[in-house]
């Protein structure tokens, strides 16, 4: 009897083990010459000193350990380095442009991984300016998607910092956001279709351009945010739009963020989807802009004032008439400026160059604060409502747990996004605060999440905030999420460690 | 061994029989009773004459049986609805305001299945003009949310012919169109959370009121769309918009499809998110209009010529500058009217009497039809830049199939969707085509698949799609979408008979 039992213990060993790991090192050297057959010796990285930028996140994080790294040229080889990975039960981490900032895109520790990077994936596939789509692959940048709509005539709407280096498949796979999302909606928002490898290795040819295609369950919704681990997204139809034909920018201080609110609603009211973006900006952020970018000329010509928003307006008719618009509201504004909350400055951009240098300003808040040290960073989101109460009762609870602490608040109030950071004046006490990072982000997020809000507005779980969403998510949505997950990657091999 | 054999198979038996339906009529009793004890015996329906209104589709192309029919007046007593229904094996069939087009909402012959019908979940949980969201339980009227929101000096745009009547649970469940979708989006775009029973009888309280939210699978994505089959959607929050401050809309006759699309174009460029609705019109649904409602003043008003186009703009600016900007816009289009394929005539509505009149015509067009009897209705989306091919290759491959077939084109040019419908003009023909109605299917259906478009647009799968819809998703997509119901729904009691 011991002796069946023991027989079935090492056949449950042997059965775990051919699921989920490579048994011996000559099967890993047989994987691996299998992939180089695939993308070709040049396009399977393995040496250390090849693998290691991608085996760091961007902010520096973490950092992972993996069997190698491969670099399909197009969808048919992704599916084929799939379906090695599935046989020799080696999990897949996709990797875009490696500018997440959640280490979504960072394989484990345990060097099982293999990393497949999607920078070959790099064409544009149609662009079809009567239906407003282009086909786009994984690996284009977001910049390149920019600029080959606009070569269209068209408007490709999203726009985050990292759009140099950052690529479509990531943004998706993150629901990326930016600051237009007020009037064009997140990455989620401007995909039409999509095509990707499934975690069993069938292809899903999803490159739908369509408004409206109501047949099942909605696999796009599903792969859009997912960060990896229910499938790789190949390519991607994105909605564009008419480029706007004139933008105007104004910086307006303000008295409070209730008063930032209040003309946000008297904005949306007199200009609809012609505001598209409004951007709410704290004193002590633009205080470090002023120490570290004093150099610019335009932030001499910024008000002094408590609270600051930049907004901006785009429209399809002329300039002037646009312009002439926001004038007469602006002036309307600055009526009872005090009693509307609006100090009485406001800077409306009279040209294009002074329009880009506002948005540099705000640009800037990450790069000054980055001059000051490390600091502990939170991206919620928030009923836009409840955003004046978040931003009064937050203080007082963490200058408790941490005396003399330092918020910098800023980001998309137009549609209830901020970036919540938090750092010491003194370099020492900084440090010591780095180290409690769980304890200010518990104080952070139990009010977020008592006040409606997502601990995760625009950048994902990733590693991150994997086991720090368990404790807002209910466990009706954690168990059905994980239904999900089992139903589509039963192996567990599609991006392990994130999300769940 | 034969005995153990037989045993097993009686076990089995027992296994099914205990999965997927009640054993005998006491315990239908008991079931029933239970029922009542949740909803009270006066809305526990199970009088055939109660229940006939329910088993009937709006189109009367489907009737089934029900063992009854429960009207819970809270999301807990559907919660607990559920869990009877899933301990008695018992398949649920939600109900709206069983205005679907596709038999969704019809139980099928068996018997089996418990109607859960939404009308006492009717209320307005909360509006927050602040954040332009707004909360409304399952059975909510669509007109009933866009009054509500009116009510509040904000706007709802979801806008459809049975708005009177259809449901918002029903709505999102479908991912209803309509108008609009051009520019405020389907119901899905509208839907920022959900509050859902999940088949396992979990409750979901997904109710976020955020634009930006990443933190998971997106299980509100899942659910839109799904036609009751992942769980039953009890409320929702949905996105409003500022009131629009004026609406100038227009009548122009085009030369071509094509004309009409080149049109579109220059409007979206021109106007971008203002151009809120764009119909296209086909010669003959106008006639048949005008035959049969000659009545109606504004008739006589519309020009002559070959393809027809109502289009609405809406601005958050005074009427007179949109008015004015829609006027200079269109005496531009005017210019080299024939060569811009427009016919010298078009009618801009001065009033906003005549602004619902010239929208009345249009949603005749349904109406006019019906009076020229029974016809097979196609609800299809494609690439707008395809469109104009359709048009052009469908009627020759119809008339090959079908001598003397009418057909009626007409619907949501500016994202892509368009009805169109066969008919005979004599009435025993027509009654011989209607019996062929999977031939001219599958030539409709073939085309449009050819072109990357949808056959089925804004009205879902239902009953009338579901083996339809088998001929033209791959493999690859029909078995992520049985997994996930599987994962969700293992007894496949939600829904059954629909979508999958």
């Amino acid at each position: 009897m011991n002796e069946i039992l023991a027989g079935l213990l090492w056949y449950n060993l042997f059965l775990m083990a051919s699921d989920m790991t490579l048994i011996n090192p000559s099967e890993t050297n047989a994987f691996l010459a299998r992939l180089a057959g695939i993308v070709g010796a040049a396009h399977l990285l393995t040496d250390p000193a090849d693998l290691a930028p991608s085996l760091t996140d961007w902010r520096g994080r973490y950092t992972g350990k993996a069997l190698g790294l491969a670099r399909p040229g197009n969808t048919a080889e992704v599916q084929a380095i799939v379906r090695e990975c599935l046989a020799a039960g080696v999990p897949m981490t996709p990797q875009g442009g490696n500018t997440g900032l959640c280490g979504g895109a960072t394989p484990d520790a345990s060097g099982q991984a293999l990393i497949i990077q999607f920078s070959r994936l790099n064409r544009i596939r149609s662009i079809d300016a009567v239906n407003h789509a282009l086909v786009a692959e994984a690996g284009c940048t977001l910049a390149q998607i920019q600029s080959a709509a606009e070569a269209a005539g068209q408007f490709f709407p999203l726009s985050l910092a990292s759009e140099g280096s950052c690529q479509i498949g990531g943004n998706l796979s993150t629901n990326a956001g930016g600051v237009q999302v007020l009037r064009y909606g997140t990455a989620r928002d401007l995909a039409l279709g999509l095509e990707a490898v499934l975690p069993n290795g069938e292809l899903w040819e999803g490159l739908k351009a369509l408004r409206k295609n109501n047949t099942g369950y909605d696999l796009r919704h599903l792969l859009i945010g997912a960060e990896g681990t229910l499938g790789l997204i190949t390519a991607a139809v994105l909605k564009l739009f008419p480029l706007p034909k004139s933008r105007v920018a104004c910086w307006l201080g303000l008295t409070s963020p209730a008063a930032a609110i209040a003309l946000l609603e008297r904005t949306q009211a007199a200009f609809d989807a012609q505001l598209t973006a409004f951007e709410l900006i704290c004193p002590l952020s633009l205080s470090l802009v002023r120490q570290h970018f004093s150099h610019r000329a335009q932030i001499a010509r910024i008000p002094h004032a408590p609270w600051h928003v930049l907004c901006e307006f785009s429209s399809s008719d002329e300039e002037s008439a646009l312009r002439e618009r926001v004038e007469r509201f602006l002036a309307a504004a600055l009526e009872n400026g005090i009693e509307n909350g609006v100090t009485q400055e406001i800077i409306l951009a009279q040209t294009n160059a002074q329009r880009q240098n506002l948005w540099g300003l705000r640009e800037n808040i990450s790069e000054a604060q980055k001059k000051e040290g490390v600091s502990i960073k939170h991206d919620i989101a928030l009923p836009i409502s409840r955003i004046a109460e978040f931003l009064e009762r937050i203080p007082p609870l963490l200058a408790q747990a941490f005396p003399g602490i330092r918020h910098i608040a800023f980001g998309h109030l137009g549609d209830g996004n901020l970036h919540f950071n938090l750092s010491m004046p003194e370099a020492e006490a900084n440090r010591r605060l780095q180290t409690r990072q769980p304890e200010a982000n518990r104080i952070v997020h139990d009010l977020v999440h008592e006040l409606g809000g997502s601990i995760s507005a625009e950048h994902g779980l990733g590693q991150l905030k994997r086991d720090e969403i368990r404790r807002y998510k209910s466990p009706a949505e954690l168990a059905a999420m994980s239904a999900i997950k089992q139903a589509l990657d039963p192996e567990g091999l599609m991006n392990p460690g994130k999300v769940l």
